[in-house]
């Protein structure tokens, strides 16, 4: 049923970073449209809890690699629940590393349609009605992947690197235009139980305990951020934001921190 | 006379950035002190604004390049006024387009001295502390001529491209400890009688004119970005961020904006 | 008919830069196989000429973006011609500016199997003998748009931004394994009259005339480039190269270049 | 006494870089005039191989950080010898890691009088000479820090920061007058005696060792790029380049390699 607010649209949301984000536009007067690949309780439960809160909000089921399927999403949107003001394209397709013998050809074609094609499509829906209305935001999640291309990482940086390049040539042409790009480099691990404690498995709870209290993005920090970015006058917007918990070596470092000698002179190490 | 706010030091505080940072963490509770090199009465307006407007500061005027300048004021606040909070480095040395053969050595070095060896300065003498409380924010206001040189910039952007370096090595070493640095890109005019008005002298009017109501960043915008920052959480930080009006071409990018052809195929441009 | 040489494989070989690198490489002692989408009668020009300089090369018609077509060459010339010393993947598929709404799906797609995915497809199937012969070199001819995305450049960029991650990640596994992969990044026009040529038409005398002498990247110097990337000893490899004209200014300067001033102070522009 | 070839100047002729270069470019028909700070004897040693070798080559100690030191010997040079085709700035100030407070900021300017300034100062005292012969090379010896910024080396990294962006100011000044201005990024460790083996002191010969024979840059490979890239026609220059062993991590990777699993799916890591 249509409404007042301006919709917050999250592809890929999760119990982490997609889940908070749409519980912080909810708070901060939004329609949250939630929209996930599986598990119709977890979504239900999400739009519960910011119902709960006092905000509004819906869940939808989403193949977003289904042709058609965030087009009509977003048409659906646009005519029965209300204006997109800001989308949060929170999908990659991070499978862990892979030799290159051992990364298919559908599984590299995999990475480019979740990773890249999805962020080009979802904008070659959603930027129209966005420039015609002379306002609206993307939020992209992104990864370290789209700086610099790991060991093993064949699909997922080629697929992160691709949309990097995406949301600036996006951003060049409609930033002039109202509609603010944010490309998000999350540089570290997030606790975030539907993508990263599946990964791990039950080693999860392991992960937890070592990282400790600081050692893992909170997803309402992230969401905090996005809030701003979101909240930003077009006379002062970022375009590219990167995130990671104090005591996470930042990508362009050498991992661990090199000894630093303090006492005397110390051998530098060659990549210095 | 001690008090129990944390401080907000600010390291150049004109009308611009400066003043509206100071005041914008005076209204979030921090005691702002405004450092500038000279003008003492438009020092005075500034502490006097933030007072009428309940917030809590002071002023001093300050040469930061000479020598114990800065290390005295950082001493003098932490214990006569309080603990430093978050710092804003607010200083360059952009000294408008000279050809090489018209860069005097003195010149160029003035351009390391406040750009980049302030930098230095500011964070050697005001790191043991923060470390010593576990906490603690640097914010640089930082410039394009960090990303990359333009023709005539020889001071500015070596000195801009070592602070930048600089911010890396200070936050690999210090954010593990609780320091949270942050190098924050403007990548456009920013609204600022006191730096880009004086630069441009009496062509200022006509150029605020031409830019129109967003295209110069607001001072004030890019405070609560700083505000932001400042804010979050040590799981959560930001260490470079960039910033420019919605119509201003990002630096990466052809300026103008290449002719995007929209009925047919058009000659892309060698530089893609 | 197998032969002793190390075969040079070029993926795109027209009368540019591939043709160029082809004749290079066949004068240091390679048997180039020139591989290209159409005109046989042209394919056949450049392996007579490289004949008659008393080289050895041969040619064949190459759809790329057809699946198992570049597999296929791959076993094929192992088989029955000589193991590949090197290849250059010389592909792109700049379309030209398209506003998004211009950009069918089909091109996005497009871009990214030519620009992108056959890099992949190409490692995939060469790599494995090159790691066996414990040595291998892949240059790819890439583009600016690999380094930032411009305006009307949504497929062209997406494609190349995901192929410069791409480059890393195989440099990352291969690099050790003796497998050279090397990024170069063709900043500027190139005197190359089957890509930018045929992109220009009846522009493209006008062209050149205006560019002048050393305008435009001379396909025989880059040639020289790519030869001695591919000499270099394995304890001494460059992984990204860019190469311009002197006179083209470099992707990360405003261009045209700002006023240098060289009387008195000049304002410098917002960007710096 | 003056003579007929051109000048190829090096600023920091150990055995190593700088060595290797003069005997490279000798060997190409330059005059080689090797410049370094101490040891008349090694300077000695180094001239008389290039000229056992056939070469052309003069030497001179020379305090590269004193005032007017390089630009007397600058004039010298053309006034006496011959004109300048191509200098190698081959000086940095790495002095280990240090922690912030361990940097004393003599140590910290220091650095940048030598990293940075001195780049500055040569350029400035070479170039009129070379615009007005309209043509010229001017090569940096440079290192990873100038990409980032690793814990402990805020005085080497800034220095190396604020050279990168000297050499694109330079390169965007000088290139359309005929000056080649290449900043090559050595990522790794140099097999060179008088820099890193000193650095070293007595576990050189193990680290060697540890290192294997294509563990290290050999400097004559080395040396090769250099004479490359001062051959390049200016129709297609090189501003960057990177150099490092194959089996070295270039310094955008996590280091170690992440595992890559090749037999099923393996936590890829935080920073992917």
């Amino acid at each position: 049923m249509a409404q007042d607010k301006p919709v917050f649209l999250v592809i890929g949301a999760g119990a982490g970073i997609g889940g908070h984000a749409a519980a912080r536009f909810a708070a901060g007067g939004y329609h949250a449209v939630l929209a996930r690949r599986s598990d119709q309780d977890g979504l239900e439960r999400l739009v519960r809890q910011i119902e709960d809160a006092g905000g509004s909000a819906s869940g939808t089921l989403l193949d977003a690699a289904a042709d058609r399927s965030m087009e009509e999403l977003v048409e659906r949107i646009e005519r029965d629940i209300g204006p997109i003001g800001c989308a949060l394209y929170n999908l990659g397709a991070q499978i862990g590393n892979r030799a290159l013998e051992n990364t298919p050809h559908k599984t590299f074609e995999l990475g480019w349609r979740l990773g890249c094609f999805g962020v080009f499509r979802l904008a070659y829906a959603m930027f129209p009605a966005m420039v015609e209305r002379g306002k609206g935001t993307l939020l992209v999640t992104s990864a370290t992947a789209a700086m610099r291309g790991n060991a093993g990482q064949h699909s997922h940086a080629a697929a992160m690197g691709g949309r990097r390049m995406l949301c600036q040539t996006l951003n060049a042409e409609f930033a002039p235009k109202g509609v603010h790009v944010a490309h998000v480099v999350v540089d570290g691990s997030v606790n975030a139980p539907d993508t990263l404690g599946k990964l791990l498995g039950d080693k999860w709870e392991d992960y937890k305990a070592m990282k400790g209290p600081d050692g893992m993005i909170d997803p309402a920090a992230l969401a905090e951020t996005y809030w701003h970015l979101a909240q930003q006058p077009r006379n002062c917007w970022s375009h590219e934001v990167d995130v990671r918990p104090h005591d996470d070596v930042p990508w362009w470092n050498d991992n661990p921190n090199p000894q630093i000698d303090s006492t005397g002179k110390g051998f530098a190490g060659p990549k210095t």
